[in-house]
């Protein structure tokens, strides 16, 4: 092979293999060699599996490479992100073309091979796991095993739905695949099990799964815990399920993707068996997984695999330059009949183009906002889920791509989408808006990113005490920056009688210290009308909305003040004037009216009192500080946060003078007023503490 | 039936079924009535598999109404928690005795019929989902979905654990069983899927889950969205799996649980297809499962079963008698010759009787901490995960039922057990004390929490990242107060070129808002040993051990105070003396070095200085106010936290005054030392905000 090294130029000698042979091997030793110059990150995997994606790119992915962003593409992910190599190595051979953040090309390779050099360095575009937004081509942030599993099956869903939405007779718009590489890992976490359930239910043929078993995790060999047989259990979901003996053989993989592309009824499975670090000393073996090979490793690879031993990051005439061609003369002529199609699309329906086009640039349609109902005063009021559910009714029209679904759950969570032509999205009625995820909160998370990734704008439901289950997909919208909408009901010890296994009180406080999440508990109907508006005009920000079981008041907005100040995070709902408070109260969701009628006693006793909804500490935290020493400023000591939750940052705003009322234990099995009174979210308690707060800071 | 009900009086009567349909019945119309008079809770599920538990319990379960405490007793775990009042109605009719505290009997029943009328009320014995401690005969804490089916895993783990460890030829002390009540959503759970995995792998033959698959989910019928073969994929598992067409049938029940007795390879899944809300007009409809029934509902319910309508809370005389003079025959008898056989045993093997008892009592060996190491002062130091496998492995021989391991991580986490003998727990090893859980973060803690809940001292390890998998099993922890270890190594942007989806940033925030649960991040390798023993100590806490990737320097503890100061969660290392400190620096984990560093710079400048190390934020609150304020004396004012992590609960301690050097962003991939110096983490930056602190509270 050595000799192939400096003899092949293009991509004509294809016949006896030698040059695919060739390619392979320089993604091989492209990732041998960054992992060893950055002495740090996972080169087996790419070693074994550059045979199969390779052959995946090169003959099966649409891809353009002038044109990544291309939205019918294929869409591959990488959800065994540790292998990053390998899709950083694909990048740079393919030339996929740089992207800027507003959609214009830099010039620049998205991958370059001083990219590649900077492997795990700061700043650089070769992360030690890929990262979106970071790497053009990178589809999804992927690491935590099982996530890139997740987000896939909610691209699949998207394009059904973009297809329902769009296409039109002899205006396939949308008709793409989308390519998982998965391991060992990803098969034994649960979200992925959730995921490939929803796929099959769905019937998502338009998804393919290529599951890396190579017998070796990174405590040793798979058998030690893994012994399952993951082919049975996927034709138990309903997947078309194929086997690959070898991952060097590239005919084998091939004939698997094309049964793939010829399946038309379910998702499909390939099994591939590989050996991690093939053809180095530690092939086969757990020590070739998470570290550097060696200087002596990597050479002694070179020699095996007929590679000059003494080249680094040595990328052959023509390897390149042929992998390109292959992605152009396939993706990118692709690529350009659909431009020409949707051109003509855009005569035909010019409503649907525009329409599509808006998506693309992630704004909402004029008007989007126009039914959004105002709630009138009401002491009695409604549960913000109740006005949730309102509000996203009102909304669902204008925004026709507001996907959404529960964890098995609407029908206390309220969210959903019950208009006209709404619908469930289901096999036979993919133009349906609602999705049901079952009891599958982890997997819902990754879908719902998964479909933000792909122009939808997602959102889910289930009661805020579940947000346990889900926490590693809200966490990656943030780190993404995608405006993912996690909806959370039943959000306090108002759960009431289902107990402390449903109620939440540490929630909270774990949403608001994910840093980019934007987590909205609204007080009454109108704040969550505001909050739903913020949460869709987010476009770099998932949301948290936080939503009651139980009635709240509707604060009457000509007393108060109107419930837009949620924009900015925290607001004065009433002040006495006449000088600083003597207390200021502090409260979120069903605590603000608490808190109002405890301000108003206190105003009756003749005392200077100011009351704050916070909704948002996130919104909040982005004023500047004129603005917040305006809501609270800094001479006023007696400051009482309420909030049936722990107490876990409220610090901040209520400092070593000020008190909290929250919830230092679980909960209980009660009704509510039984617990509130136990737990001391009673008016006598909120004025009496008031009170002796002022009394303390006089 | 009506008649059945005044003229059944013994069990005597049972060729024809009539007396079992009684017994059933009861339990069906007791779930009925408790449900109406709180008006709230989950009936329709009672009602539907109240043939399965009364089968399972009559003629199955070896279980001992008068000692519910029997090490030896078959468990039974309802998984599906919002059915408890099927497990209420069973512990009552059963005549299950009540056990305190401290394992006495109180001469009450555990359920009476007046507890099952306060079903759902403040501090009743009867809460919403079944709550271990509250209840005797609650074997674990259910609700959130999947939870059970994971205990029951570590529940069959340990029996085998302890099977290995106590039995002797002609002494079998452990060969019992584990069942578990489960339902739709407990199967979509991604938890449960890996929870089975593992018990396939396991060959845990001891594991037997009665899957209540009734086609209803609260969006609504199962197929729109459970349509996968759930058989299939436990086949695909290595389960061993029964169908049974009709809940009803008693006979096709005892059929199917007798097979699970004679399966001795593998465990046992049995399908039962059931109708929710069974005989009532809801039947079939998702409308029987959340909400009472409603009184007219609830009177032709009874009409149907042949009821006296009006009765309210029936318990036909002899039913309940016969249920307890089955369970008795059958498992008292056994609990009396396990007793006899224990005695023998004692006298045969003294040392493994007494190791037994004092594992039942929750105490630990005398001179169970002799072999840990006290680790001298060393500049270069070593990683505190490091420090944590000397530390586990000089306490495993002394505490032979300390099991753990880690979710496919342990050569990184460094918690495998290595001593001679230790080995891993596999089929035909369960003598092995380290479980292999493979990529299954979420199963494993429900898993150790069934160890846990089974005499094991239990310890799981990961990524701090990946405490985001196992949210629930924490958190389950904490609420049934029992001492699960969870160690998570990798504790901060520390973990380097991983990079943001690798380093936590929140989840420190995360944890220690968990009610109950004592997160410790020890700063020195003297300070893990602490932890380790805290951690071991604790009877009712769950612990969460944070540790470094890197190495932390050993501090000099004839310099500083006793690194045993870490038992009050937080202690001063050093002070300048010679009145209040101008400064407060206080960090935990990694940071502790720096802050002591940037503190003898502060000294050499003439400044007085003040450095607190604060491991445990949950161990300083349970101090009194007199220690508290020693350490953080109000006047202080100049305080600085310097920690790793997000800032969230910190200002509780530095307030309004203070100031924090922590992560407001995620992370990046980067060597750590790019990083600390991207983020702030030196320290020259360290003792620059200090110098401004000090100036600003001047």
């Amino acid at each position: 092979m050595a000799d192939a090294v400096s003899s092949q130029s293009s991509s004509s000698v294809r016949e006896d293999g030698s040059f695919d042979r060739l390619s392979i091997d320089t993604i091989r030793t492209l990732a041998m060699d960054a992992v060893q110059k950055a002495n740090s990150g996972h080169p087996g995997t790419p070693m074994a599996l550059a045979p199969v994606a390779y052959t995946l790119w090169r003959d099966f992915l649409r891809y353009d490479p002038a044109t990544p962003d291309w939205p019918n593409r294929d869409r591959f992910v990488l959800s065994i992100g540790h292998a990053s190599m390998l899709l950083y190595a694909l990048l740079h051979l393919a030339g996929v073309e740089e992207i800027d953040a507003d959609g214009r090309k830099t010039g620049k390779l998205a991958v370059s091979l001083d990219d590649i050099k900077q492997f795990r360095q700061l700043d650089s575009k070769t992360p030690g796991h890929p990262e979106y937004r970071i790497t053009t081509g990178v589809e999804t942030t992927t690491g935590p095993l099982g996530q890139g599993c997740g987000n896939s099956v909610g691209m699949a869903i998207a394009e059904r739905a973009l297809a329902a939405r769009f296409n039109r007779p002899e205006f396939n718009l949308f008709d793409h695949d989308v390519y998982v590489l998965c391991g060992d890992g990803d098969m034994m976490e649960g979200v992925s099990g959730e995921a490939a359930s929803v796929a099959g239910h769905l019937a998502l043929s338009n998804l393919c799964w290529i599951y890396d078993s190579n017998h070796i995790t990174i405590e040793g060999a798979t058998e030690i815990a893994f012994t399952e047989d993951v082919g049975k259990r996927f034709e138990g979901y309903g997947w078309n399920v194929i086997h690959v003996d070898d991952a060097n053989d590239t005919k084998a993989i091939a004939a698997a993707l094309k049964t793939f592309c010829e399946t038309n009824d379910k998702p499909t499975l390939i099994i591939v068996h590989s050996v991690i670090g093939w053809g180095s000393p530690r092939a086969g073996s757990e020590k070739a997984h998470g570290e550097a090979l060696g200087e002596e490793n990597v050479r002694l690879t070179k020699q095996a695999y007929g590679w000059p031993e003494d080249a680094h990051f040595l990328v052959p005439e023509g390897v390149a330059e042929a992998l390109n061609k292959a992605l152009t003369d396939h993706g990118g002529k692709a690529r350009d009949d659909w431009q020409a199609l949707f051109e003509s699309y855009r005569n035909s329906f010019p409503t649907e183009a525009a329409e599509f086009n808006l998506l693309r640039s992630g704004k909402l349609s004029e008007g989007w906002q126009a039914d959004i109902p105002t709630f009138p005063a009401d002491p009695k009021g409604i549960a913000s889920r109740d006005a949730g559910g309102k509000v996203i009714n009102a909304i669902g029209p204008h925004i026709p791509m507001l996907i959404g679904g529960a964890a098995d759950l609407s029908p206390s969570t309220k969210t959903n989408l019950t208009f006209q032509g709404a619908g469930s999205f289901e096999p036979g009625s993919y133009d349906g808006r609602n999705v049901h995820y079952g009891v599958r909160e982890h997997a819902m998370g990754a879908i719902a990113n998964g479909m933000a990734l792909t122009y939808l704008r997602s959102y889910t439901a289930t009661f805020l005490v579940f947000a346990d289950y889900m926490r590693a997909p809200i966490r990656l919208a943030a780190i993404m920056e995608v405006p993912t909408i996690f909806v959370f009901t039943h959000d306090s010890i108002g759960v009431g009688e289902d107990g402390p296994t449903h109620q939440p009180i540490e929630h909270l406080a774990t949403l608001r210290a994910i840093p980019g999440l934007d987590t909205i508990r609204p007080g009454d109907a109108n704040e969550v009308a505001e909050a739903w508006k913020i949460a869709l005009e987010h476009t770099h920000e998932p949301t948290a909305l936080i939503l009651s079981r139980q009635a709240l008041p509707t604060l009457d907005r000509t007393k108060y003040a109107a419930a837009d100040g949620l924009r900015k995070g925290a607001y004065i709902l009433a002040d006495t004037g006449g000088g600083d408070p003597q207390i200021i109260l502090m409260a979120t969701g069903s605590e603000v009216s608490l808190v109002v009628d405890a301000h108003e006693k206190l105003v009756a006793d003749g005392i200077r009192s100011r009351v704050v909804s916070m909704p948002s500490w996130y919104l909040f935290e982005q004023q500047d500080a004129a603005y917040r020493n305006s809501i609270f400023p800094r001479s006023v000591r007696a400051r009482l946060a309420v909030e049936q939750a722990g107490s876990m940052g409220w610090d901040r705003y209520v400092g070593f003078d000020g008190a909290t009322i929250t919830m230092s234990t679980f909960g209980a099995s009660a009704p509510l007023a039984k617990l509130q009174e136990k737990f001391g979210f009673t008016l006598e308690n909120v004025v009496k503490v008031a009170r002796e707060l002022i009394v303390k800071n006089e």
